[in-house]
């Protein structure tokens, strides 16, 4: 059977495409999961005849929603930076990374629900607990499909030990410091371990010192 | 008339885009179903000074939401993975495909619905039967949309029967659980035939392995 | 200063992204557009101990809500189709293409709301005007653009006149099939009227016949 | 260790992917921002027998939320194309611009809440400010990005110091008239500054028509 003009060369550009599928659904995923978080930001329905000062305290009341929405778009956000910096270092990718990549989206996809519930009842252990465990779930998910990738001789040829440990750890900033201040709840209570999960930045900007100073000299 | 600087180059160029750009529509619209799936896990509203054993009772009550979550992001999952599987060994596309495709949209697309209503009431019989039929339209048309692509060859030159047979068999996993269980549902009752439904996990690898041996071989 | 390296090619790619750029972001609208419109089909809260039949009867209840999914999906659906094969036919793009396409996709993403009006209200009749004029809308938009690009010789090369008017053509058949019907509303009412928009499917196709005999042959 | 077959080019492939992936990634989050908007048009729920009367002025009582949905996807539409025309300059992206490229994208997704606040509450003095400020900041942010990116040596070779000062200039536009109406808020009241936020057209018109005449002569 001859095949019809028309066409798109196939073999080649198949695999590149089944390679930029991956990516691009992707960061679907994560674009969409980023910015559904806003819909939980609202402020409650005011009377008609609502004056400034009413609507000024609506909206003082949504600071907390605020709050959630800007955490959990920075980590989706250094979720969704992992995952590119990764796939720059990828040669290719099986139906196994596929599976596992769906996984780790699965649980990026969670997290509205978690952002929402401590966007309401930050005050409440339990809205804590679940936002930290929800959040190291899937920074933790990206970092093992990274490990089981590099494992399996998936990367780029001339990535060393060291930088495919390194791209491992950078992962981990969200899972350590939001599991590492868990353990001070009944001492310090919500407001406070919350307040500490800005530690983020410092971390973050830590551990890409540590990998631009170790991946680069030897 | 003379074409101005500043063009992309036609052809070529524009049958890969047209291509790439069924591709990526189809992957946005995956992405969205998939991710939307969450709007419904939902905390109900409670008393502004609730207690932290009221929200947990709250959380405990999303459990069958959460399930109806990650029940269909991994069947949209699959969906998507057979879409993708699919289109590694297309070599072209023509209008009708693209026709095809759109109904195949317009059926994922409609997941979060019948999700929602499990995830709510999945207790009762007529929101088993509807989530399991509107699961299985989706699965047959992907299926239906490859065999219809194959027939006309429009699948890469090297494809053979064997596997475009088998290729059409893996989309098949979710209709076959999802309706074989169905008639277990006066005997068994909901949880039993939902939870069933766990064995699209088997089935799936299953028929990978099949596919891997009588695939590769002959 | 010397460009470090580790860069993307520029000119030439970037032309090339640039363009994919305004098919991608369109598509995302689309399809966002299009599977937003699930949202709106919801079964209403029912009691704790709701019955299935209590279920039945609230699923029946979406019907109009369903119909009017489906009859968007479609007109989504055909508008997408339209600018996909109209992107194959364009040779490059310019700032006033990508402003006119902006307009066109602002019409598009608000079909969620006439649609959400009439799976509400569909039995009055200013939900059928707002939903007829709003579609309409966009598929004239659509075909204005379009008129737009090929007076301005920003179409591919080869195209003769007969293609670029029945192209021009196809995209007019939802609002033709829109705005023709609405006279009939005082006579026929309103369910009659919504029916008739089934007329969609021959008349797309008949387009289609039309424009492959006349494309084709001189 | 040897790269087993199937892979994708590494290297020259993988860079323009990295590249590709910030723009479509940022198109995903634009194109969600942009749609999501029609959701909080809604027409308030009316009894069952409603008449068309009814709906009509319902309908009537949605027109400051089209108002808002249109003006928002006016100011996100222009932040898109802000976007779209500097990554046709733009050379390469490191981690830095990804990193800010975050922020602005932070930004944009929140427009939609300001959005809603506006739609509702327009006649207050709290909403337009902060809808104001909301707009100016994603304006601003996206300056800055642009602004560095060019101090650093990342924007194409040919780029004069005209060409990439005109380009940060027409970002401003939205903050300009954004910021720049809010002084008149307590003379002229919020309908008129909302009105006045109609001069984004001819004063975008004015910066492109400026850009086209110093950016192409000397």
């Amino acid at each position: 059977m001859s095949i019809p003009p028309g066409s798109t060369p196939p073999d080649e550009l198949q695999r590149g495409l089944a390679f930029e599928r991956v990516a691009f659904f992707s960061d679907a995923v994560f674009a969409i999961a980023i910015t559904l978080l806003i819909i939980d930001v609202r402020v409650p329905a005011l009377p008609d005849d609502a004056t400034a000062d009413q609507l000024l305290k609506a909206l003082g009341a949504t600071v907390p929603a605020v709050f959630a929405y800007a955490l959990s778009f920075t980590t989706i956000g250094l979720y969704w930076l992992s995952h590119w910096r990764r796939y720059r270092l990828i040669a290719r990718v099986d139906e196994r990374v596929v599976g596992l990549n769906l996984v780790l989206l699965g649980l990026v996809a969670f997290i509205p629900f978690p952002t929402s519930v401590i966007g309401e009842h930050g005050d409440l252990v339990p809205a804590v607990v679940l936002y930290a465990f929800a959040q190291a779930a899937a920074g933790i998910a990206g970092t093992l499909t990274w490990i089981d990738l590099w494992r399996r001789g998936l990367t780029v040829p001339g990535l060393s030990e060291t930088e495919a440990r390194l791209t491992a750890l950078r992962g981990f900033s969200v899972p350590v410091v939001m599991l590492g201040t868990l353990p001070l709840l009944p001492i310090l209570g919500t407001s406070a371990v919350e307040t500490s999960w800005l530690l983020l930045f410092p971390v973050q900007l830590l551990l890409n010192r540590m990998v631009r100073r170790r991946g680069r000299s030897p």
